[in-house]
């Protein structure tokens, strides 16, 4: 098979564009759909130094990598979230990434710096370990943007992982949640760090085959703790889908992003509130992290 | 097991309630979920005689079986769509039920009224054959229950029909699908005969054991004409949930029916216009079926 662009040997099918393409094309393909979702959801202003949350998966640090050869200033951002050897794995991976490129990382740990993992929160509360780890990361992202002066933070959440959340939210009719789901979460007019999803056009494979291709090393075990997590459903019913009419996937999200500020407006909400603890904004007196943490001080 | 309301011996194992159920408790518990369906509806009318759409596939047989045992004044109406021997076999189900009990039926042919079937409009026109038919038998239904004058038509469309029609309408966005996607279909005033689903909370795993717990036979292959159809694919990914999450599908479809007037509100239509050809209400100077009926016999 050949490339669709050059007549080069093909190193990638293609099936959602019937095509297939070189190791550079591809390459420059994926990088163009990344510019592309920067552009249209105008995720960045100019020079303005970003905070890649890298957690050692292939998405992120395929973000990262992106974002470093396309000229943006970055500072990469670890958490190490205190789940044994997994973690261990996944903090290896991202600094062998940026030491090799040269790169400005941080790296924070849970375990040390607040004596709680995941784990200890998994084991110490009712919520499914995905939901509070999810909390957790937010909350910290946000922080250390705010302490470190960074107006911008940029996850590597792909197509796969916003498809799946949004046919969860769709199919338990989460109004809340559907009403904010968008590939850019404002920041309120600097009251918080800004966040973005550049990689929100491409797929999980297409991530991948990039990885392989451009020597990116990632840790390739899921997490041990999202075991059973809906989500691994959500992304098993989507691919039967895509299997038969390649392509559905980013209709059915970019649909809904064309359909949703008619569908699902959000609100126009009065002051945001802040955290009576922590001072981050929240919906409340307590933010959902604060709660988090109380509730396995007490426990 | 044993039936959790008598604790005779289980008939049906019920995943969805974690529980199993007897015959007789099995059936009383099917027809109170129609009943339910009837009245949060409003369905019908006190003593208004039902036209019932029967196709001789197990849901409108079974919807037929419970609107007599309920005591509603039913008349059966069975439209041959000219698909060979599956549609003879399916008349041959229909006139056997009522026959043996005692009912009135109404048959069509489109082959021998109009000289057209499914089959040959598939041929001719670039629709898919299931699009093209249901335009078709929306046409006959209406025209019939005009003429013979009743106010609604049931058709047996059940759980898994509507949850997989409405997951194939978000993953399109498909809006005017969605802001009409309802159990009832308003007559507008009496223009034309309101269309009810009373078998909307029930999945088709269910009614099958009705039908045959209550020996009713009907035709068990699906339309031939229907091979590849989407909605095999929405109904699998369905399916996929609901194994997963007992329940699922009806959480879906309902929680779709508490959202429906505010995410897809209907716009308040101007006068509905009349089709020049038939008569019949529809959006624009000609109804879907006599356009489709005008290409067939423009090809």
């Amino acid at each position: 098979m050949k490339c669709r662009r050059c007549e080069k040997p093909a190193a990638i099918k293609m099936p959602r564009h019937n095509s297939a393409f070189c190791d550079l094309c591809f390459r420059d393909y994926l990088h163009k759909q990344v510019m592309k979702a920067i552009s249209d959801q105008r995720m960045f202003e100019d020079g303005q130094p970003i905070l890649v949350a890298v957690s050692g998966g292939k998405d992120s640090l395929v973000l990262w990598d992106i974002l470093i050869k396309r000229g943006y200033p970055t500072v990469g951002l670890h958490l190490n979230l205190g789940i044994g050897e997994y973690s261990r794995i996944s903090q290896a991976h991202v600094e062998k990434f940026a030491r090799s490129r040269d790169l400005e990382l941080i790296v924070q740990s849970y375990q040390d710096d607040y004596g709680l993992g995941v784990v200890d929160i998994a084991k110490e509360t009712a919520r499914p370990p995905c939901s509070a780890c999810g909390t957790m990361k937010r909350h910290h992202f946000n922080r250390i943007a705010m302490e470190k002066g960074f107006a911008v933070v940029a996850t590597g959440h792909n197509l796969d992982d916003e498809a799946a959340r949004l046919l969860g939210n769709l199919l338990n009719w989460q109004i809340p949640y559907l009403k904010k789901q968008m590939p850019v979460l404002s920041d309120e007019g600097g009251k918080w760090a800004r966040k973005v999803k550049p990689l929100y056009r491409l797929p999980e494979r297409e991530i991948a085959a990039y990885a392989v291709l451009n020597q990116i090393d990632y840790i390739i075990e899921e997490c041990p703790m999202s075991k059973g997590a809906k989500t691994f459903l959500y992304k098993e019913m989507l691919n039967r889908l895509e299997e038969n009419s390649p392509g559905s996937k980013l209709q059915f999200y970019l649909g809904f992003l064309k359909e949703r500020p008619s569908a699902f407006p959000q609100q126009i909400e009065a002051e945001t509130q802040r955290c009576a603890s922590c001072g981050q904004p929240c919906g409340g007196d307590l933010c959902g992290y604060c709660r988090l943490i109380q509730r396995v001080g007490a426990s």
